[in-house]
């Protein structure tokens, strides 16, 4: 269960760490990235869990993300994992960007030959969250997790909130995938990693759409952005209004708060502008 | 002259457009991003300069350095440059990170094969400048403008603000190269621009430290940054002690304030760190 330090980079006032493991549930190394803030040199501070999109790595929000900057100012513990496990070898792993190798969903996977490794839900909710509040102990407060994410990893966060409830002191997220059983990309995925005669059933169990409706976990206060401008909105790959209707379908419309930032994209610059807003959103919940 | 728009990006609240024009001066057709702040839709703004370092593009600033943060805060336009004509063919322009593309050193040069296209300094100070005062007249004003820059784009910014004295109305620099005629990277590049048996004469005329010898432009403040766990600085390729030690011979101490900054590197963490810094620094000049 050790980690390794690869760099220690200084940002915000804090250390960004990049970090390695061999994680057995991945069965590969792994790779995460860790923000310390300043405050972490004093006391344990709470941590917020980011997920990354399709075909990122942890440096990708690391570096354009600009959440050190927020989290810097407010004490929070800022923890990027890896999209998916890497170099396993399965055939077929590096064919596409939405599928396999830096598009792991947030889910475990069932069908062969991907369910050795591709377990990427357990290893976001345990072993990583278990290696690094272990080897962070004196830093880290493991009972103030927030998560948040971008397209597939903004699936991730919703998902594993849902999945969790009272796990996560809150969940915000940028340009979800909300109902993967409904667009393209979910539906690939799932169908890969859960194969064709279970993605819908099993699918069923990771689509926070699917998982809101039967919310009984308490009252909501999810933020969510999504670009107008978002080509991948366009496409219908997020399906947020889904996500809304379901809300409402449970009576919990005001516990989901989805802005549509006119003309914004789905690229980092949009995590930039509105990281501050989120960081905000997970502190009034970890230092509640 | 024209300049085509290659696509527009919302962020903090205005619009980073990636840009390109056909350079005369540099006889290649040359990108370049510009950033308008919010408040460009109303009245023209000033604008700052972003001079970036070896291997640089116009991208790799506009997405992690976080300058639009200050920038969309202050109502300031940022114009980031390339760093180097592109594809001009000359052989052995690809051979190395610092010298040829990517590593225009902000000079023109004298010395063939490059003095044809390699005249970043012209491009810079007047062709570029006066393409986008053109293309944006009603959004930007001309008479403000400042200049900032990174490692190679320091000495850029350094050294194009001494050598035009009340042209840029502040200059601020991150790792600068200060002294390049000290510097193994400024040797490389000055014998490569310049020729043998030049590049120290006319490699001076472009040396902020001895530039800073010769000031006569009134009373300097200019701001400086350098990570102390910097390995270019480690490895004497920056010298800011000496470009102080220039200002201290002229009684500008005072004027130069450089901070070492404890244990930040030379990558964009630093500059996305100390952005707002600099961006204050030059609104106050910009909107004096």
């Amino acid at each position: 269960m050790s980690v390794t330090t690869q760099s220690t980079i200084a940002t915000f006032g804090g250390k960004l760490l990049k970090l390695a493991h061999d994680s057995s549930v991945l069965g590969s190394e792994a790779k995460f990235n860790l923000f310390l803030p300043p405050q972490a040199q004093k006391s344990k501070v709470p941590v917020l869990i980011w997920l990354s999109g399709l075909t990122c790595t942890a440096d990708n929000c690391s570096e354009k993300g600009f959440f050190q900057h927020g989290a810097s100012k407010h004490g929070i513990a800022v923890l990027y994992p890896d999209t998916s496990p890497r170099g396993i070898g399965i055939k077929g792993e590096d064919d596409s960007y939405d599928f396999g190798t830096g598009a792991g969903f947030y889910v475990d996977a069932t069908a062969e030959p991907w369910s050795k490794n591709y377990k990427m839900y357990s290893y976001v909710t345990e072993e990583l969250a278990n290696t690094v509040f272990e080897a962070f102990k004196d830093q880290l407060d493991s009972s103030k997790v927030s998560i948040t994410g971008h397209s597939m990893g903004g699936h991730g966060a919703l998902s594993l909130y849902l999945k969790n409830p009272g796990k996560y002191k809150s969940v915000s997220a940028f340009a979800p995938i909300s109902n993967p059983l409904k667009a393209p990309w979910g539906e690939k995925a799932f169908k890969g990693y859960f194969g064709e005669q279970d993605w819908e059933k099993k699918g069923a169990e990771h689509d926070s759409t699917e998982l809101l409706k039967k919310w009984k976990g308490g009252p909501l206060d999810i933020l969510i952005d999504v670009g107008t401008g978002d080509n991948f909105y366009k496409q219908k790959q997020l399906l947020p209004e889904n996500f809304l209707a379901a809300a409402k379908e449970i009576g919990q419309e005001k516990g989901v708060n989805v802005r549509f930032q006119p003309d914004y994209d789905h690229s980092y610059y949009t995590m930039a502008t509105f990281a501050d807003d989120h960081v905000d959103h997970a502190a009034k919940y970890l230092f509640a």
